[in-house]
């Protein structure tokens, strides 16, 4: 039997046939265009899964069972989306839409959830009894892993981590809130303090990479850093610190066996680990005693689908 | 069969019997006398749970397992003490030298773990699937359970909400670290705004309550405000404002099915609550989706022999 896993983006659908070891045995993808209805959405990514299970030549008698991560909030008992802000859905059945076209168990889960969840069986986390994964790109995603299942929280809250408050009355949010983590912790903070520098430091490396200030990116910065420049090693100094004060707060609150960083930001690699490992000693109480340890994630994008599938054997 | 739970503070060790339903059945306490070998405190927590027992009309045939609850860092694995910093204890084999008395099953929990296990025992949690308890004292305690285990996380570390960053570079805590949240949340915490409105405005009514600055404790703060003192009103409201920030961290990370409010602090009672809960809402993100209940405690003391009891059943 195989799992069906599917990564539901704001921009591109990503279905792959998963085996039991966690392994992808094909993949197929297609736009999502949000602005449709939910029903098309569904519509093609139940078609997609067809396709990349043809490709993989087995049929719907294979599948075990459907897994989607959504950008959102899950009502997880249900199957259904509760909110996705960037997809404009709200209250969507995903699982009784989906089971129009397959009629196999559905299961929904938050995509920083479902990432965690894929590095905790085939990543870097595999045999860890707890993980907690930081997803670090435009937004700072958390997935909570306990005892091999994905912990979503009793109402689809859990795992927010780029909104706990981490500076009150700090930087506003798009949640409406103030000062949360995802301000100080994410490619759009590197973003947001690198276009600052290069405006009291037009000499700085970030600007000669970017070109101009509009189109500084994160690599920008973590690659000026990296090449010794000052303002960008200002920036990076000041996203370590946050990313190490958040990760010390994961401790304090949860305490896992690991710490994974993942997403976009977090290839820059032992540049950032080494930062991090270096700064976390001055956060942390009880210093003689053991702390989570803190690593890289191993499966880049085929987490979401991975994840997702693996969401059927919780 | 009977548990025997253990509250190890740092003036009383309190010891009690208890049944399989979670009541307690008779109870005994001895002075800890903290200054003695570690040795001396656990052979009278062992001779206390014996005159428990005598007072049950039990004998230790009838003792399932023995748990105790300490007020610092356990290795649940081991049953070792690893750290209590107000007892001066680093690594007591505590279950170790207890069996030399009482030849049962020991286990050892964090004290607000404990207390929060109680809670979602008999207390005002029970039947939650999930719940995190802030004990509101001299610190601030936290305590996870999930699917009715504690939680201590994978190195003992786990739910030391009251040391996680609530404001960076903020107040100084004794843990070495600046900002915990224990500094803004905790009986200490009213009490030094309290002392700061009262140098300012020494016609407070709390000056009034306590009789001088020195004596001011978090009653005479609570009880002023409770009165519609101003400068009273003003430590309040502060006070809620970082609980509230506290607790809507502990939704966005963890989202447990309750939050349970316990410790000296809580004795204000609706007061406290119904200002919490007026306030929670302007944090919340996805503000349409439920969030976690919030509830005072129901156990009071009893809930750390309780709850160390219940670590058996775990």
């Amino acid at each position: 039997m195989v799992y069906i896993g599917v990564d539901l983006g704001g921009t591109n659908i990503a279905v792959g046939v998963v085996s039991e070891t966690g392994s992808i045995l094909a993949e197929a993808s297609v736009k999502t265009l949000a602005e449709r209805p939910s029903e098309e959405v569904i519509r093609d990514m139940a078609a997609c899964a067809q396709k990349a299970l043809n490709k993989a030549g087995l049929t719907q008698e294979d599948v075990k069972s459907i897994g989607v991560g959504v950008p959102g909030v899950a009502d997880e008992e249900n199957g259904v989306v509760i909110s996705c802000t960037n997809l404009g859905w709200h209250n969507v059945p995903l699982r009784s839409e989906m089971q129009k076209y397959i009629n196999k168990p559905v299961y929904v889960g938050n995509d920083a959830n479902v990432a965690a969840l894929a590095e905790s069986y085939v990543g870097v986390s595999a045999g860890c009894s707890s993980s907690v994964m930081l997803t670090l790109g435009t937004g700072l995603g958390g997935g909570i892993v306990i005892n091999g299942k994905a912990w979503g929280g009793s109402h689809g809250r859990g795992g927010e981590i780029g909104h706990v408050t981490l500076v009150p009355d700090g930087v506003p949010c798009t949640c409406g809130n103030n000062g949360c983590a995802e301000r100080y912790v994410s490619a759009t903070a590197l973003i947001r303090m690198g276009k600052q520098e290069c405006i009291s430091f037009p000499d700085s490396l970030i600007l000669k990479k970017a070109g101009s200030i509009d189109r500084i990116n994160a690599k920008n910065v973590l690659d000026a850093a990296k090449e010794g420049d000052a303002p960008a090693l200002r920036v990076f100094n000041t996203f370590v610190n946050y990313l190490a004060l958040t990760i010390n707060n994961i401790t304090s609150f949860f305490d896992p066996e690991m710490v994974v960083l993942g997403g976009g930001v977090s290839h820059a690699g032992a540049f950032l680990l080494d930062a991090i490992r270096a700064i976390l000693p001055r956060y942390q109480m009880f210093k003689a005693l053991p702390i989570p340890r803190l690593e890289l994630a191993r499966l880049g994008n085929e987490a979401g689908i991975i994840g997702a599938a693996l969401l059927g054997k919780n």
